[in-house]
């Protein structure tokens, strides 16, 4: 596979708080105040404030489903939702999406209350989040550090990462909605100087080498056990599989422990679960994710020489 | 110690979702409607459906801290909160408190954040909550059992367990606010069962012995480090203390890690930490609550011969 070059990486926008009660990146954005970085521009937003101020995820719509193409361009009146206002905000100030005067990186910080350890998801088109993703599985040990990657077009992503030229978000738990843990604090704050030494490296024309990394990529997306009549949740996650996230999930596995004590079980494909239990989730009718595991080559990258 | 006897206590209450993102409870009392009791009248509440709807711990105000004498004797009007008008209704319902119409038995079904397992938390003074708590020790074995009390004379207390002629709460986490875990259902439900069957046995003429068990009462509440301008929290709980509620903490022990990285240490006397990173205590300015392990004594019971 042939190396890429790419122009510096300059301009390193992290986003806190596009969810307002995940509680690590509500933090991170004020610990990032006082923090001096060296030869990188870092520019850090609260993304949902009125959130934050709520603790609550969003005030009208999810935030992060805001960065599609189509919903940047839409005309914002009186009775637009408040998120959709603070995507074209978000975007003036770290985009526009798609174009030359957008960030080089984009991080967004998120939390789950699944027991994912520390996952970076990113596109799998972006060879510079794949590298990234390479540096901190190599350096960080306190936490099993993971990657999940889409599929989907650039232009067609509706997350806030999408707006830089490259993006990622992180994904620390577990961790309950509203609550900050120490260890998921540090665990980011090692992440976000991993992240400024690797774009300090490839900015001063070290070459990093291409490889392959094994991946997952979401298949389906499993619902909870539901009454006929009132659509209401019949089953817990069944206790094997709770906390059991990206442990090989096996035909015939328990899935779901129903409130009667009935175990339901995993009927398709050997597949790898994820997102189990997320707390956001369940208004998303998802109890959890299923993917692959894929191995991906990328190539080698380096800064573009003049 | 002498002996008490009771009428027969065949009138017992289950409150659920009196925290409305608290969600073991939720589903306890769909699951309850189903349950068949026999020779004990089981009256199920859901108390605060609007927070459940919204899945919120409350809309207006802490339903849980609405029971004293003086707010259940408040005129409601229509601006007072959603919370003290469920509180009169709920009263009218299984109470009035302190009357001899009250249900003879009031459990509030509670989650938290902590890691604390099964807690009982109920009167001093109540021998016959003391009795359920052993009978619970004596019979769950999938999570530690462990008592708190408090010495606040009944009349005073505020919490919704204080309506019933006996009361207590039953807190079972660590489980974050908005999701339900099948372990923590599990002993819930078992905790329900055993219930009954105690209250069955005392009905029936069964004498339960007298001893002595161990328990813990609050001393004090710890707020976490904030800073002097802004207010703002500077320190999480530290890593060595969270998740580690009811481990003696001693002179000396870390108990929060601020967000530059300081290790801030416990300077007071050996206590005993709980409700440690509790989410709903953020806004209670509490980062974990002290107390001491103390030895009560307490009476054989029987029912009342006629």
């Amino acid at each position: 596979m042939e190396g890429v070059s790419f122009p510096p990486l300059s301009r390193f926008a992290v986003c806190c708080g596009t969810h307002g009660n995940e509680m690590t990146g509500v933090y991170m954005y004020r610990h990032l105040q006082k923090q001096k970085v060296e030869n990188i521009t870092v520019t850090t937003i609260l993304s949902n404030p009125r959130a934050v101020d709520a603790c609550k995820r969003y005030i009208d719509i999810d935030l992060n489903r805001c960065f599609t193409n189509a919903l940047l361009c839409t005309a914002i009146t009186d009775s637009s939702p408040y998120e959709l206002r603070r995507a074209q905000e978000i975007d003036a100030e770290v985009g526009p999406k798609g174009s030359d005067e957008a960030v080089d990186l984009l991080c967004d910080l998120h939390n789950t209350t699944s027991n994912m350890g520390l996952c970076v998801m990113y596109n799998s088109s972006d060879c510079v989040a794949m590298h990234i993703f390479k540096h901190l599985k190599s350096k960080i040990t306190s936490v099993p550090v993971r990657a999940i990657c889409s599929d989907e077009p650039i232009s067609e992503g509706y997350a806030l990462d999408s707006v830089g030229k490259h993006g990622l978000s992180l994904e620390v738990g577990p961790q309950p909605n509203g609550v900050v843990r120490a260890d998921n604090f540090n665990v980011i704050t090692e992440a976000f100087n991993h992240i400024i030494e690797w774009l300090q490296q490839f900015n001063s024309g070290a070459t990093f080498e291409g490889g392959v990394e094994d991946v997952y990529k979401m298949t389906e997306k499993v619902d909870y056990p539901r009454d006929l009549n009132t659509n209401e949740i019949t089953a817990a996650v069944h206790p094997q599989l709770q906390d059991n996230d990206f442990k090989l999930l096996r035909t015939g596995d328990p899935i779901f422990l129903s409130f009667d004590g009935e175990t339901l079980r995993h009927k398709g494909r050997e597949l790898y679960p994820f997102f189990v239990n997320e707390c956001a989730y369940y208004e998303k009718k998802v109890a959890f994710i299923l993917g692959e595991k894929v191995t991906v080559a990328f190539p080698s990258i380096s800064v573009t020489k003049n």
